[in-house]
C-alpha cells in the first residue's frame, strides 16, 4: 500500500525540526511540492536545506507539480477556497498517480504545524474519497508559527483558566471574538488588528519566525500598532511577501 | 548572567523532541523539577529518558523542588491557581538562588508547548518582577498535546477560513463558545463533553499522547461519548492519573 506521510517541518527554522519528522524523512522515497510560481525562493531554499541536512539517509526524488490559481477576485471566500481545493487535489492526485510506486513512500512537507490553517489533509481526504487512488496517511505534527510567536516573545496563550481563539484577519476585522481576552490572529492580509488601537489591548506580533529576518514588535496595540503597519509593509516591498501572525490579548483581565 | 531556558520537550514522545530542543537541552547546567509528589512516575521517567537520550555532550545536575500543593476546594479557581503560582515562584526562586551559579544555564522542561496552559513562564515573570533574582528567559517551543491530537486523528484543527477556540472544561461545560464550530478542550477534569453529547458534533478524543498508552476514539459525539467515558475511567483508575485533550466539531458547517 502506498503511504504519504504529511510532515510539519516548523516555522521557518530548519532546527525546529522533530526527530520524529527526521525519522519520517529519511523513509521518504518521493516529496511532492506544489510550486506557487511565486517570489518566495527563501521558502524554497529553506525546504531544500531542511532534506539536505536530514533526509541523509536514502535516495529521494522531489517531484513539484503546479500550484493552481486561487480566485481571489470573488467575495465568496469559502466557496473559492474549496474550488481551489479541488483543483489542488486534482494536481496531487496526478502528481501521486504518476510519481509514486506501491509500496512507496511519498511525502509532502508543510510550514508549521499541519493542524493549523493547512490544506494538505483536506486535499488528501479529497483524493481518498474520489476512490481512484488508495494510500495510508501518516502525519508528523510541527512547531507551529503560533507556538513559535509566544516563544520568541516569552509569553504564554492564554491567561489563567481562559480561553485563547485562532482566526483570521479577516473575521478580526469583523468582531472581536466573544467571551475571549486572547485571540491569535493568522492569514491576516489587512492589518486588521488596526480596528483595535483604540481600545485597551497589548499586541505581540511576529513576522517570517523562525528565520533570519524574523521580525519583532510586541507593546500596548495604541502606542505599537503605526510601527508594526510601517514596518510590515517595508518588509513586504522589500522580500515581496510577508507571513506574519500575532497575538492581541485585551487587559485589564476581567473576573469569571 | 544567569540564564533560564525553559524548553518544551512534546507531548510525551521523546521523539517529538526539536534539534533546537536537544540544543538547547546540551547547554544546561542545572535542570530544575517540581515534584508533584504523585504517582506520574511514568512521566518522571520520560523525563529522564529524554535528558539520558539527548543530553550527552556535558555534564549536569538535576535539581528537584516540592511542588506545593494547590487549594482545589475553593470554588476562587483563579484565585487558587495565582496563589498556587505565588508559592510554587517561592520555590523556584529558592531552588535558583541556591543552585544555579552566575553564569550558569538552567533550564525548566515542560511537556508539551510552553505557551499553552502551561504555568512556568508566568512563574519565572513572577521572580523577575520581585527584583531579588536576574536572569535572562529563552523558550523553545514544543509539540503540543493541541497538535499532537489533530495529527493522530490526521484532521486539522480549523474549517476553512473558520476559527478555533481552545478552552477549559470548567468552561466548556458552562456554554459553547459563540461563533465557534471548533472547540479544542485542555484540562478536563469532568467530561465537559457529555453536556453537548444531544448535538451534532464530532469529537475527536485523544489520552496519554504520544506514550506507548496512547488512546485515541473518534465520531459522532452521540455515538461515542459513552465509550469514551468508559474508556477514561478505566484508565484513569489503572494509571492513577489521565491527561486527555479533544477536539470538538460542530457539523454542518453553517455558511459564513
Amino acid at each position: 500500500m502506498r503511504e504519504l506521510v504529511v510532515i510539519g517541518v516548523g516555522a521557518g527554522d530548519p532546527e525546529q525540526v522533530t526527530m520524529q519528522a527526521v525519522a519520517a524523512l529519511n523513509r521518504v522515497d518521493v516529496f511532492f511540492v506544489l510550486d506557487k510560481g511565486e517570489v518566495k525562493q527563501e521558502l524554497v531554499d529553506l525546504r531544500e536545506e531542511i532534506l539536505r541536512r536530514y533526509a541523509t539517509d536514502k535516495d529521494y526524488r522531489v517531484v513539484v507539480g503546479r500550484d493552481p490559481e486561487r480566485d481571489r477576485t470573488t467575495t465568496a471566500y469559502v466557496e473559492a477556497v474549496d474550488d481551489w481545493r479541488r483543483r489542488r487535489a486534482d494536481v496531487c492526485a496526478e502528481l501521486i498517480a504518476a510519481n509514486l510506486g506501491e509500496d512507496q513512500v511519498g511525502a509532502f512537507l508543510v510550514w508549521g504545524d499541519p493542524s493549523l490553517y493547512d490544506s494538505t489533509l483536506a486535499i488528501l481526504d479529497d483524493i481518498l474519497a474520489r476512490g481512484e487512488l488508495a494510500f495510508e496517511v501518516e502525519v508528523i505534527p510541527g512547531i507551529s508559527s503560533v507556538s513559535t510567536l509566544a516563544a520568541r516573545h516569552r509569553v504564554g496563550l492564554n491567561q489563567v483558566g481562559r480561553p485563547i481563539q485562532i482566526t483570521t484577519g479577516r473575521r478580526l476585522a469583523k468582531a472581536w471574538p466573544e467571551d475571549v481576552d486572547d485571540v491569535v490572529v493568522m492569514l491576516d492580509a489587512q492589518t486588521a488588528f488596526t480596528s483595535y488601537a483604540d481600545e485597551e489591548v497589548d499586541i505581540y506580533w511576529g513576522a517570517y519566525l523562525g528565520t533570519p529576518d524574523e521580525l519583532l514588535i510586541s507593546g500596548p496595540l495604541r502606542d505599537v500598532a503605526p510601527e508594526i503597519e510601517k514596518v510590515r509593509a517595508e518588509a513586504r516591498d522589500r522580500k515581496g511577501w510577508i507571513m506574519d501572525t500575532y497575538l492581541l490579548r485585551r487587559t485589564p483581565r476581567p473576573k469569571m
